[in-house]
């Protein structure tokens, strides 16, 4: 695999995209934990962008590096985690402040994105890597 | 509007998303103009994501702040433009190092971005805009 990609694979925030209705959808979300080309977030189960993933797993993650513009793009598919176990493995305090109800909170839930490719772009252009 | 919102809508460093086949994008795209909601890039004709907005319009541009999280999301169409007069409005002379064939070059191209609705997010929630 790309190295250059590898380093930025490893960047805290990520930009997720879903589809819904042939529109395309974004937003920042927290890595918090990498294993290999799996990713986990926390999100919620009353979230817009979980119900997207939910009816469509389709997914990409986006992380960008400086100074002199650096991407990659990794597309695959977007599960909805409500294991307990698995919950509580990336439950951390500080979420307390937004899932109220602690790691049983029924909105808490884990966002696992698998990548099946990948896409390395630079100013030199982009080159598609396999992972 | 949304004046947080306003603010992060001036970043130079936009999250651009695109549709193909049920799959979302994202790449990370210079604003080189703003004119209200209207935004300008700067792309090339054969690129996959200039083929991808050809082909399905529909786009989002998202704009991240820090140190603590906000993020604005902006829905709406993409169109590319090959008229030479905005491409000639929107061309720097640093440019030149990506298009060898200068401002007639014919692989540039300009994307304008004009979004129909926002959407605010931060720690405390999330929350859809007019424009």
């Amino acid at each position: 695999m790309n190295a250059k990609a590898e380093r930025l694979m490893n960047k805290r925030t990520a930009f997720a995209g879903s589809e819904a209705n042939g529109e395309p959808f974004i937003k920042a979300m927290i890595v918090e934990r990498r294993e290999g080309s799996t990713f986990y977030f926390c999100s919620n189960n009353g979230s817009m962008r979980t119900a997207q993933w939910k009816a469509n797993p389709n997914a990409c993650i986006y992380f960008v590096g400086g100074p002199i513009y650096r991407g990659v793009m990794l597309s695959g598919k977007m599960e909805i985690i409500n294991d307990p176990e698995v919950k509580r493995r990336l439950w951390r305090r500080s979420m307390k402040s937004i899932y109220k109800g602690g790691v049983t909170d029924p909105d808490y839930c884990v966002l696992k994105f698998t990548a099946s490719k990948g896409r390395y772009y630079s100013m030199r252009g982009s080159e598609d890597f396999e992972l």
